[in-house]
């Protein structure tokens, strides 16, 4: 087992993989499951949908030649096992740090990700792209899209599939059911089948022949057999394939994903086959450490912990400090107590949302509708339209995939959906493709949007409270993580904020600090540093992104002649781009306005604080940039 | 029959045709027919659709209580028929002309219209949140989604139809299918099945089966019959019902959609059952109008036409100007004879984007996904990723569809996709849910993306060949309609474009116009125009939103102190606020930054000039700004 054991230790690519036999490639991947438990152990990440898929993985890349071959992990988040065997053992112990390994596929990192993800459900896409190619180019590889049940929930795995059929291309699709999601689809198919099955005119039918038959001498049971085997030949292909074979797709399955001889023995035989192909296998998340076995959900994302326990390991003491997505809920729960109207949509994130409790307390007042953002929007605008009023919480990064429906279907219609943007601005770890740092500008430009960001958890609940009143579309844009700390306003001080309305926290007379959301507080302690230097800052919490405070800008601008804007967004026609349209729409002249927030680039991974650090959104960052444009001046 | 049309003209509300009988119904669809035919002929419109679902609109509203009970139809360009039946008679004959009605649903046209639409693979979204709002609040009414085979394969179509299965409330889905798109799936599914039939398992089984059976005495024939029958049985809903049976629906059908007596039963049938049923109807597109029943393709986005002859009549005399759709097609083939990477992706536009051309051309390297602008994206990333150069054709407002994709797929990793938005800026009498008024705004927000727009036919050549030469993410952005009527540069003349950098037109003193794309010509005759009223205008074409020639802006800035943007957009976060941005970043004081563009409110319906008249964005218009803020200066 030593001798093992460093041999796994020297694996570098997956040629090294590909002379063991089945037995080795077992301990291979209990090796490779400690690895993993380890290191998540002590870096956090997606533990449960990486440990679900270490035998697949290395049935995968022990049956294919990668990177000639193309294996795209959907989302991207179980690759960690890829990730080992395709030389990035020894930095895997950075893994979601900054300067670290990603969590992801990236293409940048190595050429074994041929596409990275992070979002779900476009591995299908990616991968019929790919395919497309390399027929195009007369080139000869294998492009394999390996996809869990939850993303194929996702609109356009089904739009892909559906290609997929038409374009009739080799491509292998394996279907990582891990019963999370798609198990209540294949359940509703199986129930419908047996429902089928017990319909009066079938029953008759095939009570009538069994009838008719047990009586037939010699030809009897045979008959029966025979009769017998048609229909399970039939319902099994029906029940299992029918809606893939339906798409144009080539069904195996469902086979055991913990099995790694058959499953290397079902790879090969995919590899062979001609034309689109579906591989269904079944895993368990979390498999191999049962703390993850037992809670899957819980350990779909994991913090630090201790591997004996399971406890989650905080480098600081447990904070007191409630996060915002739980502000969020508890928030919403008492709005819904008054108001039967206010019901909670969730795109397969109903933990991550924060909204578990209120689907504890109103289980048949939350929709979650799988991930499926764009269907998300629209069917609350729907809601909204028959008289309720909806909240859909995403994630900010993923609501970027429901632009369309937002713009078409809510605004223009001025429908009463309030849109819960959680995760807007860094959200660390996750990095590039989860940063929620475009969303002030792409709703900016939606007319007839209201858009706020509280300052701290407080003003979270009177936004939440305002969003109701308004009566028409609102978007409301938090942080991810703890609040600030204040004292939090009981329920019946919540007040309904006055729209487009900002409240100015600190009196000056240098320069105006216009901040939203999450640099609100930093801004004054900018300010604060500022006074020990001779400068003295207005420093005013916006509150609203849209409408902006028109008159209170102007009022900034007339006064000191030196605005600086601060918001955790792109400053690409962000917030700050709005205060700067205010003033020349205002004929305002001779005033600066300088924009701080998120520089044009994508923001790579790490820790929240280092990378706010890293772009002056701090007070620090604010003392600094104010100081260098006060000397430029001079 | 004249009594009958006197009849059917003073028809208010549905009531009105709930007490005629079938043949007083059939011969109320030959009227409608008719009107729509004679109205369309004048207006222009979508024709052959509406066409096709007369007898289902009828049928609908004589069975179900409009408005309580809701009927969305999806994307609504089929409701004239619905329009005529809802109390819009007379409005009928301004239907998509400027303060006329809509040519989709809209609610604040009519309380008949309980959702609005203009994008595809919406309705059943919409449907599904009214059912649930009318769940909540213990109301009860009938919910109907009217969608199409072609609106079927968007992703968001089967997310709804997945949940719907889920919720398993009251909801009738009518699938429309009128051959143009989802036959091929079907086809699909029918091929497999006959495919299933003729295994040798299955065949040797039943064989065994018959021979043994044809054998026995007495009972032979019988047993058959009911063998044949079980199998009938099963293969009748394997094969028409069984994918949307596998999501939780009820399914009926194939109806013929064009007899009111059938439909009608079938109306009533699914309005007593429980649960989501889905009714598959087939009708023909164009019916009843000869010319659009020949080629509906053609006709499914009519001009004003002769009816004798279907011929399309022209206000003005034929234009010799090329349209931008066909240059962008021209120049891509010219491109794609000497580079075989290069392929073009549409979803299910090959006319509307001007790409049939290429298609009979290069019939293997064309790419119609469908309606799935989703997928199309992720797909494009896909091929560039393996190699190809792919331009993905799509309406600018369509591509708001697919806004997470060129982020989290293209530009994230920075593939050479090429996203040709065709539409930009006013579309006209599609009005507010077409105007593709918000890209340059959402997309400027987006690192590393290139943006163009064209001033002019000829520099919308030399664009796509730079698109192609800079080997990265790249937008291009033109106009509706036909170009400027310029002089077109030979293949070998073609240009590849500086990266970011703006062409100064004419040279000025006073102020410095910085025009985009459609607004560069009016740009020059505004500055013309304010050349007679002794003011001095530079007018630079700015070729590029992204990157913004910075030194360029900088220089105008500096040299006149006051600067006028003019684009085709939203002034909200637009082109024009990236010229602010900069000159702010660049510390410059005292310059007067004033933007003309769409303000922020969704925009009406109407002929293009028209609009752009009325927002100014004409030569006058710019005049008329330039000289009422010299004024506000003096």
């Amino acid at each position: 087992m030593r001798s093992m054991t460093s041999i796994f230790e020297q694996i570098n690519c997956p040629d090294d993989i590909k002379r063991m036999n089945d037995s080795q490639l077992d301990e291979l991947a209990a090796y490779l499951r400690e690895t993993i438990v380890n290191t998540i152990s002590k870096t956090g990440g997606h533990l449960a949908s990486s440990l679900g898929v270490v035998e697949l993985t290395i049935a995968i890349h022990s049956v294919f030649d990668s990177p000639r071959d193309k294996i795209i992990f959907d989302v991207g988040h179980q690759c960690y096992t890829h990730k080992l065997l395709t030389g990035r053992m020894e930095q895997f112990c950075t893994i979601r740090q900054y300067g670290g390994i990603s969590g992801f596929t990236k293409t940048c990192e190595s050429c074994y990700d041929p596409f990275g993800a992070g979002h779900s459900s476009t591995s299908i896409s990616a991968a019929l792209g790919f395919c497309a190619a390399r027929d195009q180019l007369g080139e000869n590889y294998k492009v394999i899209s390996v996809i869990g049940d939850g993303a194929m929930t996702g609109g356009m795995a089904f739009e892909a599939m559906n290609n997929a059929g038409h374009l009739n291309t080799d491509l292998i699709v394996v279907l990582n059911d891990n019963e999370m999601s798609i198990s209540k689809n294949v359940g509703g198919l199986a129930q419908h089948l047996s429902h089928l099955r017990m319909e009066p005119r079938y029953i008759k039918l095939r009570d009538e022949l069994r009838t008719l038959v047990k009586n037939i001498p010699r030809f009897g049971k045979r008959i029966l057999q025979i009769a017998e085997g048609i229909e399970e030949h039939l319902t099994y292909l029906v029940i299992h394939g029918v809606v893939f074979e339906a798409l144009g797709f080539s069904y195996f399955g469902p086979f055991d994903g913990h099995n790694v001889t058959q499953l290397r023995q079902t790879l090969k035989m995919a590899k062979r086959l001609k034309g689109p192909k579906l591989i269904h296998i079944v895993t368990q998340k979390g498999r191999g450490y049962l703390p993850a076995e037992k809670d899957s959900t819980s350990w779909h994302g994991a913090v630090p912990f201790n591997i004996e326990t399971g406890n989650g390991i905080s480098k600081s003491p447990p904070s007191e400090i409630p996060q915002y997505s739980a502000v969020f809920c508890n928030t919403l729960m008492k709005m819904a107590e008054k108001d039967k109207r206010i019901v909670a949509i969730t795109a397969a994130m109903p933990d991550g949302t924060g909204l578990k409790p209120f689907e504890d307390k109103y289980p048949n007042r939350i929709y979650d509708v799988g991930i499926a953002e764009q269907h998300a929007i629209t069917f609350a605008a729907g809601m909204a339209a028959g008289g309720m009023k909806p909240v859909a919480a995403i994630y900010s990064t993923f609501m970027q995939r429901a632009y369309d429906q937002i713009i078409h279907d809510v605004c223009l219609q001025k429908l009463p959906v309030v849109f819960a943007l959680d995760r807007g601005g860094i959200v660390g770890e996750d990095g590039p493709t989860h940063h929620g740092v475009f969303d002030l500008s792409f709703l900016r430009t939606i007319p007839d949007l209201t858009i706020m960001a509280p300052k701290d958890e407080d003003e979270l609940q009177h936004m939440i409270k305002s969003a109701f009143e308004y009566n028409s579309p609102v978007a409301i844009r938090y942080p991810r993580g703890t609040g600030v700390g204040v004292k939090m306003a009981g329920e019946n001080q919540w007040e309904v904020l006055k729209p487009g309305k900002g409240e100015i926290l600190m009196e000056g007379k240098d320069l105006a600090i216009l901040a939203i959301g999450s640099m609100v507080y930093p801004a004054v302690l900018a300010a604060e540093k500022l006074n020990t230097y001779g400068i003295s800052a207005y420093v005013v919490n916006m509150r609203f992104v849209k409408p902006l405070d028109r008159e209170l800008i102007v009022k900034m601008a007339r006064a000191t002649g030196h605005i600086i804007t601060v918001e955790e967004n792109t400053i690409v026609g962000g917030f700050g781009s709005g205060v700067q349209e205010i003033i020349h729409e205002e004929g305002i002249r001779d005033c600066q306005v300088q924009l701080l927030g998120i520089p044009d680039h994508f923001v790579e991974q790490g820790n929240m604080n280092i990378i706010r650090e890293k772009y002056g959104l701090s007070s620090e960052g604010i003392v600094n940039a104010v100081r260098s444009a006060l000397q430029m001046k001079k």
